[in-house]
C-alpha cells in the first residue's frame, strides 16, 4: 500500500509501506477521508518537528472501513464504517483512574506522537473506534473529530437552551462551536474580524459582528438586556480576545478556553472576583463527545457539508496542504485515501 | 449615642450621633464587637476616599444585640444576639432574579457604601440578620463575617473530604480558608513567605511551606503522588502566586480566585487548556455561607479564638487601626462598642 510521509519543510513523500496486521486488540481500517486541521498545518510549517520526528505519517481527522480485526475484537467487525478517536491513554495514571483518559498524564495523540491516517490502511486499537450510522457518509465522517472538539467545548460550558453565548474567533472550530451551541437551543453570536469568515457564518445561519467596527461590550450588553453573556468561548488565541471575554461575560458567566495561548496573556482577574466568573479549560474530547457529534450529523441537527472546502487524492496531499496555506478562508480540506 | 467617623488621612473622630429608629423592615442593634478587615485598612489609608466619601462611619464585621424592631419584622426580636450579612442588594436586576443577590449588579456594601458598625447602635434591614446560638459569644460573632468569606470560597471550590488543597497566602482569610478546608475533611497546605504567619498556621494545626525556600511545584507533586492539587486558593494577590497556581494544580484542578488583583497578571492559559483547569472567582458570601460559618464555630469544628489579636474600646478606635498597621502579623483587631 502507499502512505504519505511528512518529511519536514512543508513537504510530503508518497512511499510504499507495509500494512501492519492488527494485534489482538486492534483493527485495520481502509482509510476513507482525512481532514487537515490547524495542528497538521503547524506540523507542515515545521514548528512541531521535534515532537513529530519526521519522516512520519500524520493525520487524525478521519473516517474509514474496517478490513481486518484482531482476535480479541468483540464489538466491531469487517465492513463496518468507523471513525477513530485518536487518543492513546495509559489507563494507569491518577487522571485515567479518575476517568479523564482524554487528559491522561501520559497521553499520546495518534497522528502526532504515533503514525496517523494519511495512508491507505491504518491499524488502531479497538477502544478508539466509533461506529458510523448509515446516514453519515465517509466524507462527513472525516468531520466528526473537529465536531467532537466543539461538542466537548459545549459540554464543558454546561450551555443550556435559552442562554446567550458568544464565540470569539470564527475559524473552523469557532464555527462548529457556534453550530453546536445553536443545536442545544442557545442564542449564538460570533465575534470575528475576517469578513470571509463572517460571510461563512451568515451562510450557515449564525449571527456575527466585527469587533473592530462594533463595540462588542456595548453590543453584548444590549443583546442580553445588560445581563452579559452566559457563556463565552475563546477560540482565537489573541490578547484582545482575553480582554473581551471578561468584559462581555455576565455575572457567574462561564468562559471556555479553547484556544492555545503560547504567550501568557494579561488577564483581568479583578473581573473574575467581581462577577464570580468561571474559566474552564477544554482539551480534545471524551467518548461521549464523539457520540454527540455523530448524532448531530446523523439527525441533521448540524449540516456539516458546508465545511468541506476541497477534496484531493492522497497522491496529491502536498496540494491539499498548500491549498490551506493559500486559502485561509477555506474551512476543511479533505484527502481521499480510498474512494467510497 | 456616640459613633466613630473616618474623616480621611488615617484619622477617626468620635462624634455624638442620633440613633436612627428602625423603618418597618429594619432592626436597631446595640453593636457588640466590630473586627477590622483589610478593606477597612484600605479605607484608613485613604485609597478608597472617593467611594467612601468621608466623614463616614465604616465597619462591617460585627456582632450585637437587637434593641428595637420595626413593625414588619417577623423573624427576629428584641434581646436576640445577631450578626449582619452586610450586603444591600436591589432585588430587581437579572443577577438578583437568578438568585445571586451577593453579586447584584447594583450591590451596596454596608460599612463602605452606606454607614457601618463602628458606633454604639446600628440600624439595618431584617433580611441581613443571622441569629447567633448561645454557644457563640459576641467576640466570636465578630469573626463570622470573615469566616463566611472562607466558607464561600470552599463552597465555590466544591472541595470534598480526602482532596488535597493548597492555600496561597497565609493572611487572616487564607488561614480561615485553610481551617474551613480542613473542617470538610480535605488535606491542606498553606504557602506563605512570612515566618510569623507560618508559625500561626502551625499553632492552629495547619501545615505550611515557604515557597522562597521550598520548590512548591515539586513539593506538591510529591505530596499528591504526581497528581497535583485538587484545589488551589489564590489569596495573596501577587504575580508569583498566579504562576504557582497553574503549576501546582492537577488535571481538572479547581483554582479559586479570592484575592483582588488590581494589576492584570500574566496567566499561563496553556495550562488551563492542557490540564482542563477551572478558575472560579469568589466574592463575599451568600446566606448559606453565614449559616455554615456560625455552625462551624458553634459546633467547635473551627476554633476562632486564636484569630482575635487585640480588643480596643470604640473611643480608642484610632489605636486599634494603628495597631494593625504596626503589627501586620496580627490576625484580627476587635473594637468593643458595647461590652457584653
Ligand atoms: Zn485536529
Ligand atoms: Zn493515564
Ligand atoms: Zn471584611
Ligand atoms: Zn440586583
Amino acid at each position: 500500500m502507499i502512505a504519505a510521509q511528512y518529511i519536514g519543510n512543508k513537504s510530503f513523500e508518497i512511499v510504499a509501506a507495509n500494512e501492519r496486521s492488527p494485534e489482538a486488540d486492534e483493527v485495520k481500517i481502509a482509510v476513507g477521508y482525512v481532514g487537515i486541521c490547524g495542528t497538521d498545518m503547524h506540523i507542515y510549517h515545521g514548528v512541531m518537528d521535534q515532537r513529530v520526528a519526521p519522516p512520519k505519517t500524520i493525520g487524525h481527522e478521519m473516517s474509514g472501513t474496517i478490513v481486518e480485526v484482531g482476535s480479541d475484537v468483540k464489538n466491531h467487525k469487517v465492513g463496518e464504517r468507523v471513525v477513530v478517536r485518536p487518543l492513546d491513554w495509559c489507563g494507569e495514571c491518577p487522571t485515567c483512574e479518575a476517568g479523564y483518559t482524554h487528559i491522561c498524564q501520559n497521553l499520546k495523540f495518534m497522528g502526532i506522537d504515533s503514525p496517523g491516517a494519511f495512508q491507505k490502511h491504518w491499524t488502531v486499537k479497538e477502544r478508539t473506534l466509533h461506529k458510523l450510522p448509515a446516514t453519515v457518509d465517509l466524507k462527513q465522517g472525516a468531520l466528526i473529530e473537529p465536531l467532537s472538539v466543539a461538542c466537548h467545548d459545549i459540554s464543558r460550558s454546561r450551555l443550556k437552551a435559552g442562554e446567550k453565548a458568544v464565540v470569539i474567533g470564527g475559524g473552523p472550530i469557532g464555527q462548529l462551536v457556534a453550530l453546536v451551541a445553536k443545536s442545544v437551543g442557545a442564542d449564538v453570536l460570533i465575534s470575528e474580524v475576517n469578513e470571509a469568515r463572517r460571510e461563512f457564518a451568515k451562510n450557515i445561519g449564525i449571527e456575527s459582528v466585527n469587533p473592530l467596527e462594533t463595540d462588542l461590550e456595548a453590543y453584548v450588553s444590549e443583546w442580553t438586556g445588560t445581563k452579559g453573556a452566559d457563556v463565552v468561548f475563546e477560540v482565537s488565541g489573541v490578547q484582545p480576545a482575553i480582554e473581551a471575554m471578561t468584559q462581555i461575560a455576565g455575572r457567574r458567566g462561564r468562559l471556555v478556553m479553547v484556544a492555545i495561548h503560547s504567550q501568557q496573556p494579561k488577564v483581568d482577574m479583578f473581573q473574575f472576583f467581581w462577577k464570580e466568573l468561571e474559566l474552564l479549560g477544554a482539551r480534545v474530547y471524551e467518548a461521549a463527545d464523539f457520540d454527540m457529534a455523530i448524532d448531530l450529523i446523523a439527525s441533521g441537527k448540524v449540516d456539516i457539508n458546508p465545511f468541506i472546502s476541497s477534496i484531493n487524492q492522497l497522491e496529491n496531499i502536498g496540494q491539499a496542504f498548500a491549498s490551506m496555506d493559500n486559502n485561509p478562508q477555506g474551512m476543511k480540506a479533505l484527502v481521499a485515501c480510498n474512494e467510497e
